[in-house]
């Protein structure tokens, strides 16, 4: 089959504002997916999508196309949840054994991607032993058995894995619905019943306005709904980093601590206890709040993180005390004030700069480097006070940089921010 | 050198809108051109140039941009044309050796390019002998003793060559800067001081409308003045083939017969005297329209057109009857009627069909095929009268449908269309 007409007629069609038709939407993706569509035709319509928009009813037919272009999981009684990525993110760590401790089977698939500190496969290989590549039927097992199991995603809508990373070097990222069928497509592979959208809005991220925020999140329940998935979305702050941790043994540790009942830092405890809450909503669980709050409490979620840990050969004793970097840095106040602002971007930056993430898609990320950060938003500091502690030796003094422009101080007193900013 | 910021800095810039700076739209062509800017990546910013537009000082900065990718030329004495190119164009052929006749110098460096029929330097090659490949200081000694010389152009403007390729195959050809700036810029490179434009409108051309034809015009003629050249513009007729024949040879035979005297077809030899008014006019001939006159009925656009033949090889004494196929098929009238449209795009078609042109641009082209039409927009026909003659056996079926296709018959009386339409 020649696709060179379809995307042919789909440039003509989208570089003067029309509607492609579900058809050629179809034809494009499978063209590329084959390696019959070079890279430039699709540029040229990716750059006409970005500039004319599509419409939802394209919008949908891309994401459905793309989910359909590999393989595709069903665990319609399972949950998940997504988040569009953040600094520190450490939501799924500790949201999702607080659910399954709660009853809600959780099968999460995953990817590595770019990313300022690795993404929860990165951070859950940080624990010695633990194996992210179960078998379908290992995986099955185990979700039914133990109630949760993460592993990182095969070649789940390989369409959407060609077409981010043509996007990634066309300047074509930032397109709504580019956006949200990506995202859209790779879960509707995996397969998930009920799932939660955790959109971050923030300088640390793609949505830096509320508004683009809230209508990335209308347009990943709709997307989701239309395919057959329970949708919901919340948008949280990410303009700070969410924690005190950014790197991936050191945020392990922060969610261990935090359901082995360490109450702080409180933004965490609030998103995760946020999360875990609605996701059993979806799913229809009874007083969901008080099963959260219960779960916590009994120490069942820190045993069901210990269980799944167990169950994909980690080592589940050493959670609290993952090994890091002996290299240690402070970094200290250049003088007094309250904390106005700890941009997320420039932790993130650090953290990246000490080998805790990824530039390039090659590059091996180290798990015990990161940043912790030793203050919130909102506290005082006084000046030469730590408020910041580096792990790793490489770049450190870099990274060092980057914390210190990173700290906003005030005269003025600073309240904390919220942390959950909407919910849908 | 990197180029890899410049043309993300430029799709970033262009996808909003906002306008591209000289450095940079120096470094992307250099860039491209030497290539270090991967394709997709170029598609990308053409598509947003497509839709977003460029100013007119983008538009000139990126003319300069690719004039200087490569050799340029110097001919400030001489005259020169280029057409937007349509079916049956021997306005060189014709007005040249006028304005050669009238002693305004000529120095053409042309392409093979893409067309239904050949460009002129294939008409040219169906001239037994006849030589396009002059080394450059045989080329300047013939401008001198002869005043006037036509070879295939090398390397000029190399950038414009490889972005008018992409551009071909993203979808990216329909913008008026991207159009303006790929003419110009080889124009800029061969050299001429005086440069006529004569832009086609029609069904056979880029330009359907009228109002198009005249923005373009204007766009050639203001970036010609604004790069040195002292240029002026006309709009022509390109709704019906130019002239009775379609095909190189028989291009060139209609061309030298014209110059030999006959006075036929009309709209030829009113484009023909115009175009070398107009040349003559620009360079600063007193009395241009009674010097053409005078170069036509005294022969001397003959001879000139002859001394130039012989001069790269060619025989200067069968122009009138060069060879061509002996396969003759005669294409007759499906019912009586006035010739009320003869469509351009459609003879051209069946030119093509026959071997006069490139569909892709390692085809060879067939000197002696093409299609001559024996009636003229305006013109009764009866019934099975003859309408035109096919001149080759490839394809002659095909041929013979497309040119039916192109002829529209009406029952009422038609009034032969206008040829020249405008000019500035």
């Amino acid at each position: 089959m020649s696709y060179g007409n379809a995307i042919l007629d789909a440039i003509e069609i989208k570089k003067f504002g029309d509607e492609l038709s579900e058809n050629l939407i179809r034809e494009v993706v499978a063209g590329y997916t084959e390696g019959e569509v070079p890279d430039y035709q699709m540029a040229s319509l990716l750059m006409a999508i970005l500039i004319r928009g599509m419409s939802y009813e394209e919008t949908l037919a891309l994401t459905r196309a793309m989910a359909d272009s590999g393989e595709r999981y069903s665990f319609p009684e399972c949950v998940d949840k997504h988040s569009t990525g953040g600094v520190g993110d450490k939501v799924s760590l500790t949201a999702l054994p607080i659910v399954a401790a709660c009853g809600a089977p959780v099968a999460k698939l995953s990817g590595r991607g770019l990313g300022m500190t690795g993404g929860t496969i990165d951070k859950l290989e940080s624990i010695p032993g633990f194996s992210v590549g179960l078998s379908e039927e290992r995986f099955r097992r185990q979700v039914e058995e133990v109630g949760l199991a993460i592993v990182e995603a095969g070649e789940l809508a390989p369409a959407d894995k060609a077409i981010y990373a043509l996007r990634d070097t066309t300047g074509t990222i930032d397109s709504l619905p580019l956006i949200g069928s990506s995202i859209v497509s790779k879960k509707v592979a995996t397969g998930a019943g009920y799932l939660l959208y955790d959109v971050k809005r923030g300088s640390g991220t793609f949505m830096k306005e509320m508004e683009h925020a809230r209508e990335l999140a209308d347009l990943l329940v709709r997307l989701s709904e239309d395919l057959g998935i329970k949708a919901s979305a919340v948008i949280t702050d990410m303009d700070a980093p969410l924690g005190r941790t950014i790197g991936n043994a050191l945020e392990v540790r922060e969610s261990a601590r935090f359901l082995a009942g360490d109450e702080l830092p409180e933004d965490l405890s609030r998103t995760a206890r946020y999360v875990a809450t609605r996701l059993l909503e979806l799913k229809g669980t009874p007083d969901p709040e008080g099963a959260v709050e219960n779960a916590l409490s009994s120490g069942a979620a820190y045993e069901k993180l210990r269980e799944f840990v167990r169950a994909q050969g980690g080592d589940a004793d050493i959670l609290e005390d993952l090994p890091v970097s002996d290299e240690i840095r402070e970094v200290t106040a250049p003088r007094g004030g309250y904390v106005a602002r700890l941009h997320a971007l420039g932790i993130g930056r650090a953290s990246l700069t000490l080998g805790a993430g990824r530039e390039k898609k090659e590059d091996e990320v180290d798990p015990g480097v990161g940043v912790e950060v030793l203050v919130g938003v909102g506290e005082r500091v006084e000046q030469g006070e730590a408020v910041a502690r580096l792990f790793g030796g490489r770049n450190a003094e870099r990274a060092e940089a980057l914390v210190r422009e990173a700290l906003e101080l005030s005269d003025e007193p600073v309240e904390a921010p919220l942390v959950i900013l909407d919910s849908l």
